[in-house]
């Protein structure tokens, strides 16, 4: 089925600013909560937040086979569930209905006043139930830095990572939407040349540039998903601050692995692309540097030409773009995490989130990290307004951007935005 | 309020056999499919099960504020989100109605009809959804067990061991209820002395002796639970089974953690006995080796003395009873488990399933895992019948059985037994 949706030269009714991350041929998909009160899915048009809810009242879908009440619900993982000719159905039809050839709804007042609103009118919920939530560690820069600063300069990368998209589990609990603060952690800390660890708020809280894609239903327990059909489980992908407290991490990560320095939060842009809208920015992964196993092999172009950008922005002070990084960089693409996530029969569900891993470029500034940019508090990062950051000071706001460009259309996924508050206090 | 289910000299009106592990005082909670395809909340005594939806609606539950459909559901979810107040008047109310003092269900035939059913009409489904899964590593002889064997001898436990609960997030989707056969995982693997990996069938599949504590909604992002309020958020405790594919792990496990190797499936029994149900069974934990930091320091006995025992029955031959442990030998306890997990602020929701880590007690005949009752390997395992095994082959059934016994009261977890399948062809 074709994604009409996708049509570069359409134009639409809704106004739209010239450069928004949001034209007709995106079309993304999120939760909010109406001026009413009312907690529905919805879309987006330039600033104009559409109620899939009442459209699909109004009969706007009529022909799509989707249950009654499957827009009003304060999740997408139904809708996900529906599955990828479902998805683009839908997008399709709101394409057609927006459409400026279209007066249908665009002549009727009434129906606009029950679907439109304002960004203002709304507030963005998380677009998911997380089931369960897998971080990878899939950018070679990112893991090569990593490993210079706290192993060997000369043997960086741990055996394992050209073998396999390492990956670990994170916690689903904490996944917050853009705008909802994070307080700084808590935690055990082990001074260096000391052996007793104190308690006390980490001092050397981060942020990680990552995106996250969101899946379907894909297999039952004991069954793997062949590479090749990987991308029919991917509904779409959302920008991802994978918050971290350093020093936590340092003292209790051997053996099992990032725990509390992880789990306290992590953020996510609150509307979801999809793989469709992305279809036109594909571009190749990174060559493979060692030959991979069969069931990581691909064909295509499996990769997405997103541009990224990490800003931290200071209480009541001008931001300062502190990276720019892509998704392109990735060593190992979604097909082949999710063929390595399920090759043991592990379960994967609808709104399941998998975080790509800090995505790091080649050069100095393209780090996705505060660990990396001041390549461990060595070299602080001067900010226009605010003095210099090692790492994220209290009150201070991070905000991840990421677009595609190309033949004059821009799809964007517009901004996770968090700020970072002193410890919390009872 | 008195946990007055928990009174040692109550007798029953349902027939139970002596030996019972779910006596009058027990009262667990499960969730189960009945013979007429209804999925229902229920209890068990005996081996008699008890549809608690259908008690409810025929009114044996009036003056206990519950909702109508409280347990019409498919998890215990929203029950356990209720709260430890409303577990107790339910499980009171349950000892009452099933007290052989008490007629009105005894002599009512027609309400027995719609509410009792013998355990082969039912179909035991997992108890809750669990939202995320944290597995702890905190029996101190496992943990220095496998020091010993793949670190150093003498240096066994990592330095931030006797300091913390130390801990990681598993899979949630994976997590399945007793009886459900699990497949022979796939994946990479490294032949000693080689630098390619391998790819194909674990050849080293384990158990691991493990208990689960399903909890409540506990507190807000950003706000830690203090040790000496934890156990107000556990509801209560299930056997648990943490697959491993040690081969798997070795490979694939720095510097992130267990993932592939552990997240293909983790069993659970389906009852799960409440933390009130124990109450008698409380026990000290072990001494404190090295002070504890301030939130991990605890009043009172935390620990609960609970006898487990596993046991490997190959297929159509006798069982072997392979490992006699308890849950007592845990170092740290679930209070200071709790406590650590959200002293970073981290949200624990109702149906958050937190693994004890494997339970090896100090003697080579309690050790947890075939890991180190075989260790590594060297010393295989005798059985009964079928031969020795250094781990689990192809078709093993394996049972895990748990129950605390004093002044004649025996409380018991039933089982969790899951079959070994080759692995998976489509």
């Amino acid at each position: 089925m074709p994604i009409t949706a996708n049509n570069p030269t359409r134009k639409t009714w809704i106004k739209t600013r010239a450069k928004t991350d949001f034209p007709i041929q995106n079309i993304p998909f999120g939760v909010f909560l109406t001026r009413d009160d009312i907690i529905t899915i919805g879309t987006r048009i330039g600033d104009t937040a559409i109620d899939l809810g009442a459209l699909h009242q109004l009969g706007y879908f009529e022909g799509i086979p989707l249950t009654d009440d499957i827009f009003l619900q304060d999740s997408l993982n139904d809708f996900i569930s529906d599955g990828k000719k479902t998805w683009r159905l839908v997008r399709n039809r709101i394409a057609e209905i927006f459409d400026e050839e279209n007066d249908r709804l665009k002549n009727n007042e009434e129906h606009r006043k029950i679907v439109l609103f304002t960004l203002e009118e709304i507030e963005m919920q998380l677009p998911v139930s997380v089931g369960d939530y897998t971080d990878f560690y899939s950018s070679i820069e990112h893991a090569t830095n990593v490993g210079q600063m706290f192993r060997d300069p000369d043997n960086a990368l741990l055996p394992n990572w050209l073998h396999m998209p390492v990956a670990y589990h994170g916690r689903s609990s904490s996944i917050i939407p853009s705008d909802i603060p994070v307080h700084r952690p808590q935690g055990q800390k082990l001074v260096n040349g000391e052996d007793q660890p104190i308690f006390g708020p980490s001092r050397l809280v981060d942020f990680e540039l990552e995106m996250a894609f969101i899946t379907t239903d894909a297999n039952l327990l004991g069954e793997p998903i062949p590479i090749a059909e990987a991308e029919d489980y991917i509904f779409g992908l959302v920008l991802f601050n994978d918050w971290s407290a350093r020093d936590i991490q340092k003292w209790e990560y051997v053996p099992l692995g990032p725990f509390l320095a992880k789990n306290f939060a992590s953020s996510i842009s609150p509307w979801i692309v999809t793989l469709d809208a992305l279809e036109p920015y594909r571009t190749a992964s990174p060559k493979p540097i060692k030959e991979q196993l069969p069931y990581l092999q691909y064909k295509g172009a499996k990769s997405f030409d997103i541009n990224l950008e990490v800003a931290i922005k200071p209480e009541n002070l001008k931001e300062t773009v502190v990276s720019k990084s892509n998704f392109k960089h990735m060593y190992w693409n979604m097909s082949q995490q999710l063929a390595h996530h399920t090759i043991n029969g592990c379960p994967v569900n609808s709104g399941d989130l998998m975080g790509s891993g800090t995505i790091s470029g080649p050069t100095p500034d393209s780090y996705g990290s505060m660990l990396e940019l001041s390549w461990r508090g060595e070299k602080p990062v001067q900010l226009k307004e605010g003095g210099s950051r090692k790492f994220i000071d209290d009150n201070d706001t991070v905000i991840i951007r990421g677009h595609c460009e190309k033949n004059g259309v821009r799809i964007g996924f517009g901004e996770v935005s968090t700020k970072l508050l002193p410890v919390y206090k009872k």
